[in-house]
């Protein structure tokens, strides 16, 4: 049947990454190329419970078929947070609950992109955003991100040069660099989206992932119309149970409950129902704090390793939170040759030109710590120091 | 940010039915109108025990995101049931596991679906394919149901007039209709389909509520090649878990994967270890024969008492399984009036016309019998049965 498969589908591929994960399965290889969460801070007992007690007291609804928009406490429950933590006023008629992020981007792109459309995306960028959008065939004009945040000057020129339909950006701790928007970059940022007829898509998976640092303005709080937020429990409960939300003003939620109806009709409803029931009979705050201390401490040791072991040349970030470090190797070398290299020592990592739609990126590598434990950071970073200084002599 | 909406969403429209149903939010209305399983049929005690089951022994796992193509063993038992019940081979990796059929067949609409590509749908047909597929802006060929399946005539004819990319058919107990493909209908669209270049899709969420009468041959096992084959656990197990799946040969298995990794990564992870669980530890055949034991009983009772009380001129059919009877009703009456008056005695229904892409069907209707019980069926007929004859009265 190949040739009848819609022409769209030329243009996606499989991920890169999920190619690049095969080498993990087996369980000799020190794995820093996953983006899972730490399995150790899931709240099983707790889940547990919740589930027991809304099957029993209400098991013949929470099996039925339910609403498109979603369990209406829960998005209750996520509109009085954002007030809570961010200052953030929206109704909950203004939130739909999603499989995850990553359909809330399938949602966006089927209600807002025509083939051709132009978008804007951040350079390194998510892979599961780009995939999500190639299905709709817009045009990508990716803009690198520096260490505060997206190039605004360059932002600019592309708003101005082409008609942009939609920005895409995770703000803070971005996958994969690890990079958050300083303050004035959210300012700026705001300064030049305000008056503009296109959609800013704030993504934040990883916003309450923050161990250190002031934490910083939703972008919603700055531009009120045409900005869309997504949030997820991936990262606090857990991204087995598949959810995610929208918040969006009324004329685009309507829209986005005719696709997610299209595309679903809804979420799973078991899974609304036990995490609603969790959050209610935990304190999510105390939960949080535990999965950021558990984080900071290996993000810290994975650091610290790195300065001890790795050559100079490397560099390093830092962030503040999130799952992720981003390393930039001098600019003659290749983390691809480099991957094939730590494949012979068992260390698994995902080479940064993975996250570059439009190439380059050749020179830099994602790490992720979350999933991870002390003794596999040592070891597997040592190893990698190793493989980084064969790599440097092999060039030289 | 009106006028940023891709084209699309012109063409797609809030569910007619969905409004209906705002309906039968009064608690004193009797309704017909839903498509809904009977939650006294949810196996909520054997869940429970599932759930603690795979959360206490495998929490962690469970937890944590998985493959996009689904929960392995739970594709292989779905394999084992096909070869078992139908003597279809189909191997696990022929497998995908997804969010119900709305999104199968949103996953079809990615992989296949051109704008402007022709597609054979049935007339009357199941609302929720032409929401998902709408999406993907293809031109609707509506080819009408006969009692024994589609008029293959009229199919053939659009076959040969036009290139039309797909078909999709519910082939068992169709919603609306409760049509069932007879054996030579199946045998006879078997051999148009055969040569073309065309993706049959076999949408059968209802096969297994078979109450009466013998089971026929799924399409599968006629056509090898270019068959596409649904199911669900919506109507078997329980709705709220959102699960369902998709057989494809491996060529097209390809694509579907990218599709579903852009659409969601992957499906509820902690539903699909319950499900998995529940139907190891319980006989899935016992708890279907329930199902039917209790869907014929009140199919047999809506029969009765429509032979009972209806006027002559209005037509039921007698579907052998499924949750719908369809009512058609003298030419010169529309069941949007009739519509209207059962709202004054608190019935509901849905009218036919929700069913026809091109419009007709105004004297038709649909009533569901799996969601009600048997006090609800005796008065609701009772009180239809009255405002049919007012309604033949008044246009007399």
């Amino acid at each position: 049947m190949k040739e009848l498969f819609a022409d769209r589908m030329a243009k996606t591929h499989k991920s890169f990454i999920r190619e690049i994960l095969k080498v993990t399965v087996n369980p000799q290889v020190i794995s820093f190329a996953g983006g899972l969460p730490n399995p150790n801070t899931f709240p099983v007992q707790e889940i547990i419970e919740a589930s027991k007690k809304v099957l029993s007291e209400d098991g013949e609804d929470v099996l039925q078929y339910s609403t498109t928009e979603g369990y209406l406490p829960l998005r209750k429950y996520i509109a009085d947070r954002y007030l809570k933590r961010k200052g953030l006023k929206i109704s909950p008629d203004e939130i739909l609950i999603t499989n995850g992020s990553q359909q809330t981007l399938d949602l966006i792109g089927k209600v807002f992109l025509n083939k051709s459309d132009r978008i804007v995306v951040e350079r390194p960028g998510y892979l599961g955003t780009l995939q999500a959008f190639a299905i709709f065939e817009p045009i990508f004009e990716p803009v690198p991100l520096l260490e505060d945040g997206i190039d605004v000057d360059l932002f600019e020129k592309a708003l101005c040069s082409d008609e942009i339909k939609l920005f895409h950006a995770v703000i803070n701790f971005q996958n994969p660099s690890g990079v958050t928007y300083s303050r004035e970059k959210r300012l700026a940022l705001a300064d030049s989206c305000r008056d503009r007829n296109m959609v800013f898509v704030e993504d934040d998976p990883y916003g309450e992932l923050r161990f250190m640092g002031e934490d910083l303005p939703s972008m919603r709080s700055y531009l009120e119309d045409n900005i869309i937020l997504l949030g997820s429990f991936s990262k606090i409960v857990a991204p087995g149970l598949r959810l995610g939300w929208i918040c969006a003003k009324k004329d685009v939620m309507e829209k986005i409950v005719i696709a997610k109806q299209a595309s679903d009709l809804h979420s799973n409803y078991l899974s609304q129902r036990i995490v609603f029931q969790y959050l209610t009979d935990n304190d999510i705050d105390e939960h949080i704090l535990k999965i950021r201390e558990v984080y900071k401490k290996q993000r810290d040791l994975m650091v610290s390793m790195i300065e001890k072991t790795f050559p100079q040349e490397a560099k390093c970030t830092r962030p503040e939170g999130g799952m992720f470090l981003w390393i930039t190797l001098p600019e003659n070398l290749s983390s691809l040759d480099l991957f094939e290299l730590a494949k012979k020592v068992n260390v698994a990592f995902v080479p940064g030109k993975a996250f570059y739609v439009d190439g380059g990126g050749n020179n830099t590598l994602r790490l992720n710590f979350s999933n991870s434990d002390e003794e596999k950071i040592e070891e597997g970073i040592k190893r990698l120091a190793k493989v980084i200084k064969k790599l440097i002599i092999e060039n030289k």
